[in-house]
């Protein structure tokens, strides 16, 4: 019999990933979690797993023994900048940091702090920055000459519900990113197309107004909203507050990365990959693959390695619980 | 101005995959062809790139300076089992061993040679076993809860076409395995259907007999043949020798590994993630595979490292000719 430790989890930050990785680390037979850190009253919070200890973010450092492996839970704009390099000096973190033009400067921050503290932080996993960019990857190495697509949606985008939530006038508001079907069909039939930005998504827009507020200065207000919206085909529909709740309670999402490209002979054999995921909870997916790059962490930093990592740094092989001779015979 | 050494690729082995992996090299700029190795004479083999030598494969322990990554370019049957270990022993390799049932067997026997000569060998790259398999890990390993589906094709199975060339009264043939769409698209929809392997694949055949032949005893043979056709709806088109020159002249392939899971409380949320590959030439992208492998394979041999490996042991980076900080700004 041989007897293994199971993967002690901690997390940081008990909002909607925070409770996805939870239940996550369930579905994960080789971890437990072994703590929680929030910003909020400790003793107030109530976590679903029994007798987990809860304490406030403020005294991580003083937990340090508590996990092997810290999931960063926080968002990616107020939250991880600061707790990402903060936390990387004394624990193994993951985290699914996504603002994706501050990538570079957030790897070199916590970097910094983990070579510090001698740990390994794996940051930006998640589905993109995570799967996608592995894609990403995949396809240009496979096939050096070709166009890779990346397109999102159907799925709710949570940093552009906030904007239209932030408008004077407004209830509570969802904003949907859909793909334009003509745009992906064009890139799935190989014909190479240049799409511009306003080609290949639509935003949808479900609003409820305040009573008395004026409509048609909110709609006006969210189609020329800079970054967010003036740059694409958008769609506002004003519905109740009870068919909001009602019909968009969910936070679905998905997508997919198309490569074509081309090889051999005059190039003249065409080549399409294509990745999608279809996903019920944008949350609940991301924390599922937090703890599968929570496992690569902890193996990692067994290793003695130090620093931080992206996905594209991670062999397959590290996420899963089975050996190498399992993976040869199973999966191979 | 910094100077860079290319990485020179050898080739082992000049049948379709060889002068696939050829026209690869010429697409890869960090990379350059240096030799070829055949079992034919020589002297009697005219390859595309100029001024390369040709070497008898018999010779081979003779030039072991002369590439710093040997692509193994022969078949799975009868080359590789022989070649791959007998090869590792001095050079850095990559192939595309492809008998699932015999890749451990075969992983252990590299292993030990590529140990005892201090080299890489990277094993079974491609995409079934190759990128397919990193598929299935990941999908695992994202989604625990789950089931994986693997389907094949449209396309042109060799070892299924030769099977039927060996018939009595068959002057040439084509097999063509085709997913079921009904199956495809239950699984695509979620209900995580239990398929027998009937249920999965239809085979397609197209045969041209020979002058007099008794067509109703090869369909027979063709449909009761054991493995290859006896478990499966088996479909027979008798055509002309001319038809098939004409029409079935390419060796196109594709498919998709399909992961279907559940997260949440009560397992609530479902998720569906697919890969799928459309190919005009099964031969041309595993090579292009092979040669992103081979990149992996002098990345690692230059770290020190020694074994054998599969495309589950190598990071998504390692296929890339771009440095950490160029993936971490552009892909991720």
């Amino acid at each position: 019999m041989v007897c293994i430790n199971k993967i002690r989890i901690g997390i940081a930050g008990y909002g909607n990933l925070g409770r996805g990785t939870e239940l996550a680390v369930i579905q994960n037979p080789d971890c437990e979690l072994t703590c929680v850190f929030t910003r909020r009253n400790p003793s107030g919070l109530k976590i679903l797993t029994e007798n987990v200890p809860v304490y406030s973010l403020s005294d991580a450092s003083l937990h340090i023994d508590k996990a092997d492996v810290l999931i960063l839970c926080g968002g990616s704009r107020r939250d991880l900048p600061e707790q990402g390099p903060a936390l990387a000096k004394h624990f193994n973190t993951v985290d699914s940091f996504d603002t994706h033009a501050k990538i570079p400067g957030y790897f070199d921050a916590v970097d910094e702090a983990a070579r510090t503290g001698g740990k390994v932080s794996i940051i930006s996993a998640g589905w993109d920055p995570g799967m996608f960019s592995i894609m990403r990857a995949y396809g240009e190495a496979f096939l050096p000459s070709g166009k890779t697509y990346t397109f999102w949606g159907k799925g709710v985008s949570q940093g552009h519900s906030d904007a239209i939530r932030r408008i004077e006038g407004v209830l509570d508001a969802k904003q949907y990113t859909v793909p334009v079907e003509a745009a992906v069909n064009a890139v799935r039939s190989g014909s190479d197309p240049e799409l511009s930005v306003r080609e290949k998504h639509i935003r949808e827009c479900f609003v409820a107004a305040k009573p008395g507020a004026d409509k048609a200065a909110i709609e006006n207000d969210i189609k020329t909203m800079p970054d967010y919206f003036a740059g694409y085909d958008t769609v506002v529909h004003f519905i109740s507050m009870e068919e909001l709740e009602r019909d968009h309670a969910g936070i679905p999402h998905g997508g997919f990365v198309i490569r074509s490209g081309r090889t051999g002979v005059d190039l003249s054999s065409q080549h399409i990959s294509e990745y999608s995921i279809k996903l019920d909870s944008n949350p609940e997916f991301t924390s599922s693959v937090l703890v599968a790059y929570a496992r690569a962490a902890y193996r990692l930093s067994g290793e003695g390695l130090s620093g931080a990592k992206t996905v594209l740094d991670i062999p397959p092989a590290y996420l899963s619980p089975k050996s190498g001779g399992e993976l040869r015979k199973e999966l191979l």
